[in-house]
């Protein structure tokens, strides 16, 4: 069937159940980054294939919401399929319910998936969208169709606690105490991540992130895991049963919260709980009690077994990484001219490189997401990729951006290092000493207890300001331990984000310049949060970076560093010794 | 009548009244920071002269909240009143609506001035005090309060044009542009620093603060400024009349607004409307649609003429100052010691100095604050003060501190400078190094349109948290032009503010550092968002520091500056000369 045919088919149901609009959000009942395939509904009916997007379709019309990230690929993968392109963000873009109360007749009904959106979208969309009727409906897709991919369970296994550093009743203990409710309550979680680390369980039921597809409840004296029973083998049933974990269908939570009575506080551990089990949760709910969610904060702040892993993985990389920079010396850099122009590598080639590199690794389990690898004017495409089938050639001149990270049993890694394959313009080395500078300065950062990460934010870009030049995307993201490469509550970035930096938070420190049609510059380490000191007036906190690849230092113009700046990169072995 | 007398007064009052228990706030109804004598109700009650703090009485039982600036100065005045001393953000103090409702019976009824709460205080105190009742009542207070001080209004300027830069009409036309309310509405302005620079006028109602005791509502056509008539000279009226300002009675506000008309949209401009005159105003009352307030904002965008007389200002208050500095280096530092000792001088006697020294210009017109002159340890008390009856003796070592500002009429000034007085520790030159340190890697920022205070405010601060050190106050206030020393939306500090920076706000960069029982050490200039330039992808903003008071360079630990903070120290003639 071509796209048409969805959206016909879609129409047809519609019309047949009485609904004049649907709404088709990116998302899965976890809300998470990446959507298993069976959640594609958007990209089936719409032929766009960008992770943002919300489509709705009426009767007669269907239109696309998404962000300037994607405007040229929408417009590209829209075309022919009649659905209007809205650009988020642009003067004169009507809102979602805007569009929808101009093109529906009085006392329309607006159609949204129960499974796929929060109560508080859906609290939202009821009052935008009146006076036309919101109604919740189960997933309609099932029947229209053909060919869905089915929602896939994999293997799970356990992390074991020599690797995760504790065991899941002393989280359970922990949580029960933050949470500090005086009644009976259950606390549901929803954010696979969470889930994976509360009951030290890992899997790959999701594209690059090694998560276990399931739901929990958590009350004082057990965790009730709703999941795909027979995907958990023996050995991890046995330690989960010793950990006072239940294992029970993936689908019977709905019911498990209706049935948990009206005495029962219920807490949900992120605010990103489906409209459907949030109501069947009520009456009685009570928010988390912690900025940024109890038990995601506790996941984020690590324990040093589970610190010790990840420099263990950032140690296992680097071997990778400094592989891969001899390579690119020998088969480009210093390669012969007139021998390289015969058959040059590809950016496609590199990524495929890097994994050969780690593969040799034992305890390497896959990338943690999809590679960048960007040569020139591709660095300066926030979300560019080489493929196979499309890719650019690498030359002796200028940069090329990598920024490539993989999971190992015991850490997840993400680097990005831009290296310099031949000469390079007087505006390309001011710009990556620029970058170089934030990167360095953020490290040094020292700061008190209570600090946030917008506050520190500045630090990095600060060298690219006084230039005269920004980047838009944050600073740093949480790094999950063995898990997803971007997790919260914690950031450092220009936005305010309530939630404090605590020791043992592990974060990226990826300050970038992009110009347009010319280059993109991006040097990103890992850091953790580590105590530094305790002051007359309180704890004072700095950062460890542990990621441990080299950093090209031929683009650098050495007087724009300070002394200060110089002695940071030597101490740390990414400069050999520091120039006079 | 002592003040055991006035809460005896007030008991019987309420027990007239049958009122439970009333909550007495340090307000007035404009909710300025300085409150004119008659609003005092609070310190007349209670004997606290401190400028925040909330006094409940009940039958039995009075309690006084306050913070931690506080605590030592309230238990002194409160120590004999019989009031309970209720300590802010300590743990185990409970909020005032606990503590009423545990002092409470049943069915108890609240009282609250219906003129000294604004409508979202009011709001929020009927839901914490359910199941109680809550009463607004006006005021109590001139029937029990024998000599109470009247409301005093006071003769009324223009400021001129020249001075000003823009006539009333262009500012009102301008504000409603930028409201941009199709439909008949009302601006209600109730802060007397937006209706003086609305109006172009400047009064003398506050103390330090040149204002005018007013109400304004501003119309497509007009402004009606409710005011005390008689203290308009005839040549004020005959200009305000020419700008299509007509002035009624101050207290005829809460009847203009019950006869707007429903049909008329009512917007307060800011949120410090008292509950009173809210609900008069209701309904179809809108939020003021700009952060941080339309008017406020249009207020804090100073244009050229107001920015040439703030550098005015501080090219005249420098003259002062240099005064001052040289008559403390002939009279203290480089006093022969045994003749000092013989005569020394107080902080005292260097306050009144200043004042002297200032009033030498004709276009002085008093302090912008109440000064702080702070002789070492006093230097690490926050809001210390030396009076006439209440001083230290400087001495021939350590820190003398003075922050102090002055009002012309064409600016307001805010300058602390730490000026050695002898021989200092290291420790003293070290936290002073990094203080100045942090002052000029603010003034030093550059930065893109749409940053906020937060993300810079640690430029200010980094040099310090660097020695495990921190300060608790903000980096940065608004100054006002011939207007409040302390004025909004605008602020550099810690806490998030969505309020951006733009061209033309002035603020004040003070870092400081306390050691309690030591020394305390700021130094604050004014700096002016400026245009810097106009990049690839936008508008970058720098600093212009205004001030040109010298900065004593005795305690600088020259090896902490990089060659970058010396020259802008140099540049800005802070420096006689870059030591290398």
């Amino acid at each position: 069937m071509d796209r048409r045919g969805a959206i016909i088919s879609l129409r047809t149901l519609m019309e047949r159940k009485g609904i004049s609009a649907m709404i088709i959000p990116s998302n899965d009942p976890h809300f998470g980054e990446y959507i298993p395939d069976h959640y594609k509904c958007r990209e089936w009916l719409s032929c766009f294939t960008g992770s943002a997007g919300t489509l709705v379709v009426t009767g007669q019309s269907a239109a696309l919401w998404t962000d300037s990230r994607y405007f040229v690929q929408a417009d590209k993968e829209l075309a022919g399929t009649g659905i209007l392109l809205m650009k988020l963000k642009i003067a004169g873009t009507p809102s979602i319910p805007e569009w929808i109360k101009s093109e529906l007749p009085e006392g329309g009904t607006v159609a949204i998936d129960e499974d796929l959106f929060t109560y508080s979208e859906y609290k939202g969309y009821l009052s935008a969208l009146d006076p036309l009727k919101v109604e919740m409906i189960s997933d309609p897709f099932d029947e229209i169709w053909e060919g869905r991919p089915s929602l896939e369970f994999h293997s799970v296994e356990c992390m074991p606690e020599s690797v995760s550093g504790e065991s899941v009743i002393s989280k359970r203990e922990r949580l029960c105490a933050a949470l500090g409710v005086g009644t009976p309550f259950a606390y549901v979680v929803t954010a696979l991540d969470e889930i994976a680390w509360l009951c030290n369980i890992r899997g790959c039921d999701v594209e690059y992130n090694p998560l276990v597809i399931a739901y929990a409840i958590v009350t004082t004296d057990k965790i009730t895991l709703f999941g795909c029973v027979n995907m958990f083998p023996e050995q991890v049933k046995s330690y989960l049963r010793s950990q006072n974990v239940e294992i029970v269908g993936y689908s019977s939570l709905t019911d498990a919260l209706k049935g948990l009575g009206d005495d029962v506080v219920k807490i949900f551990s992120s605010d990103q709980a489906t409209a459907k089990n949030y109501m069947a949760a009520g009456p009685n709910i009570l928010p988390d009690p912690t900025t940024g969610g109890t038990l995601n904060l506790m996941k984020a702040k690590k324990n040093s077994v589970e610190l010790d892993g990840f420099r263990r993985a950032c140690a296992e990389d680097a071997k990778a990484w400094k592989k891969l920079l001899e390579y690119l010396r020998v088969n480009i850099v210093e390669k012969d001219p007139q021998e390289y122009i015969l058959n040059p590598l590809t950016e496609y080639d590199i990524a495929e490189k890097l994994i050969e590199f780690r593969s040799e690794s034992e305890d390497y389990r896959g990338e943690s997401f999809e590679p960048i690898v960007a040569y020139a004017a591709n660095g300066a495409l926030p979300h560019y990729t080489a493929t196979k089938e499309s890719y650019s050639v690498i030359r002796q001149k200028g940069f090329l951006l990598i920024d490539s990270g993989a999971q190992y049993t015991y850490g997840t890694t993400d680097t990005t290092r831009t290296i310099p394959m031949g000469p390079l313009t007087q505006e390309e080395m001011e710009d990556y000493t620029a970058v170089l500078k934030g990167m360095t300065d953020l490290s040094m950062a020292r700061f008190p207890q209570g600090t946030r990460g917008a506050q520190l934010d500045i630090l990095a870009r600060g060298p690219l300001f006084s230039r005269g030049k920004k980047y838009l995307h944050g600073t740093g993201h949480g790094i999950g331990h063995y898990l997803c490469v971007h997790e919260g509550p914690q950031s450092i970035r220009m936005e305010e984000n309530p939630v404090h930096l605590y020791p043992g938070m592990v974060l990226s420190n990826e300050p970038a310049v992009y110009v347009e049609g010319s280059h993109g510059i991006r040097i990103e380490n890992t850091i953790v949060v580590s105590p530094w000191k305790v002051g007359d007036d309180g704890e004072y906190y700095e950062f460890e970076t542990i990621t441990q690849i080299p950093i090209s230092t031929d683009p650098v113009v050495w007087s724009r560093l300070s002394e200060e700046e110089k002695q940071w990169l030597y101490s740390h072995g990414f400069i050999d010794q520091p120039p006079m």
